[in-house]
């Protein structure tokens, strides 16, 4: 289960005994190389499920460093009565059935396991939302202490209230995630505590891609189209990662087209795939998908080309159409996500009537947030 | 996949082609009897997963009647540093990855497709809980339509707002549960609207069971306890059914002992099996633990076979205990759960200090509902 670091702007290989995010020659980005044979069979470790099923090819040295308890293995289930809508043949992948009830467990399984491995035992970063959540749950599963830095106005108060009751340490910040960055900035200078910043780096998207390798064992034909909504993009950069995995040793043939959804007020990867630059308003984002409110992903590039290569694009909505879907999801399928989640139906619709997708092809949603994760939305 | 209903006083065979709680004769609870092949080969069906895998040990005739959204399936992980207080070795099962985020999918996946399987359109019943929760996702996924019937003093304010986003039609009822069952039962009347009292039934109880299969599947070694919390006692139940079954057919050697924690203060199965009459004070149970505020169990004696034939026994916790084991759950382990879930965790320190448990000897703990479905106590 060896792997390797290796920037991917000059190719310099980087000391995987340390927590690293960026090359320390160029400043790139990273991204991961496995020494185990890239074969199917070596890929999973069979009667395992979740992360623990796909540890080869992780960068987990050793399996004692894996922090687990139970991520991953979520079903995939029709959604026959939203596809009837659609005149598409809809599956949904329900993300939420994961230790804090979104996608990101994950995410976080892998890049808490990486901190345990090289030896870090007290972290800090921005915290509030999904991420956060379910970082304050491994953090306190490994017993690292996790300093937290929520803003006062606009956070999710369900989400800040669990995060605490993890033992996570509360630094209230009275500001924007602007101002809360800056000030994780002072704290982590002053204490010498390490900086999590889990959207710059590999280790979580790594974490993510055991999504791609689970629907490949789960459906017999891959989906046409899967749509996914792209906040920092860690799902879409998980999902293409993992297809391209499964591509390169045979066990696929083809990677089924990735689209990123966003709001038409917040699109910065929309307006980037169009060569466009967006002119963010001031303040936090303010949609009600408050999953997919990052005005600067830190990997656009990235994300740019799991869109392209995989022959997909970004699509946006409108706020409305992100509620009325979140509340036909639960009238008509039983199931009930977060806003969040929503945004790809409404995103599959988008696509429908612009032809982009065409009747009667197949179509995965993964819904990332357990509905009670917010309190509804009032229309 | 036939099965019958036979009552467990007089014997009378039931017609299964109606949704019936009591036998027609004598008016007796009713079990169920499977003609599938009582061999563990015959039990599952391969390569399905959750309730759609045991389908040929459940009462639903037709495949194409379940009503499924994935549940089941759920994740047993250690608890090390919970067992390492307790000294112990304790494993959670993670009943919350579940489409409404608790073990009570489990039964309505069942319940749900019995009444579909039987042509029912339209039900009504008391709501408010993880079991109403459950039961609006699963009418609303099989196009049944839910006549609610919550309490307006002591409801769960974020249970009561989700069951009604499922588009349950709500009857707001002015008063206690007592109130509550009288209104539903005038509506039903009046209308020819039936009337579910799941808690009566043996089909709720029946996909309960799974529980119990999935543990003999999970487990190299079924562990020598279980401590379930009991309101209306169904996962106690459908574990006792599950494990008698495999008990039967040779898949299991022996059942671990089960245990049924409730609180110091509404504790009518506790008495019980101390041949006690338990006194219930005026109103609707108030413990911090919902989920078992029943004061009245309608299959009590059920419970008590469960508990006494498989060598375990009631016990009681405080309140406080509930509370302060919810959040050490969240701080050693990284898993937040609701306070009915907590309950366990006290039991299991009860127990040990009795010496009904001895050290190092083994438990697994049901974890029933996740921690975000409710309000934090205020401790």
């Amino acid at each position: 289960m060896a792997y390797q670091l290796v920037c991917i702007q000059c190719g310099q290989k980087q000391d995987t005994s340390r927590y690293v995010l960026h090359c320390d020659g160029c400043g790139g980005l990273l991204d991961t190389k496995y020494d185990a044979p890239a074969t199917s069979d070596a890929r999973v470790v069979k009667g395992m499920r979740g992360t623990a099923r796909y540890l080869p090819t992780l960068p987990i040295n050793s399996p004692q460093n894996l922090v687990t308890m139970g991520e991953g293995n979520t079903p995939i289930v029709p959604l026959s009565r939203i596809g009837h809508e659609l005149d598409l043949e809809v599956h949904g992948k329900l993300e939420y059935f994961n230790p804090t009830c979104s996608f990101k467990d994950r995410g976080n399984a892998v890049q808490v396991s990486v901190l345990k491995e090289v030896g870090i035992t007290e972290v800090a970063d921005i915290t509030g939302g999904n991420g956060g959540h379910s970082f304050a749950a491994y953090c306190a599963r490994a017993g690292i202490k996790y300093h937290g830095f929520p803003v006062k106005e606009g956070a999710s108060e369900r989400k800040v209230e669990a995060i605490g009751f993890y033992g996570t340490q509360m630094h209230w910040v009275d500001g924007d995630r602007v101002t809360a960055a800056a000030e994780v900035e002072k704290f982590s200078a002053d204490s010498g505590i390490s900086r999590m910043r889990y959207a710059q780096g590999i280790y979580f998207i790594e974490g993510q891609k055991t999504m791609a390798y689970e629907i490949a064992e789960q459906m017999d034909t891959l989906p046409d189209h899967i749509i996914v909504p792209v906040g920092n993009g860690s799902i879409l950069q998980g999902l293409w990662k993992g297809f391209q995995d499964m591509l390169e040793d045979g066990r696929v043939k083809r990677v089924p087209k990735l689209y990123g959804a966003q709001t038409k007020e917040t699109r910065p990867v929309a307006d980037a795939f169009e060569g466009r630059n967006w002119n963010p308003y001031e303040g936090d984002a303010t949609s009600v998908a408050s999953g997919i409110g990052v005005k600067e992903p830190p990997r656009v590039e990235a994300l740019l080309k799991a869109l392209r290569e995989s022959g997909g694009r970004p699509v946006t909505v409108d706020e409305e159409s992100i509620i009325a879907w979140q509340r036909r999801l639960a009238e008509l399928e039983g199931i009930f996500v977060e806003p969040t989640s929503a945004i790809v139906i409404g995103a599959a619709q988008e696509l429908k009537r612009t032809g982009v997708i065409k009747g009667g092809e197949t179509l995965l949603l993964p819904f990332t947030g357990f509905g009670m994760k917010e309190p509804l939305p009032q229309d």
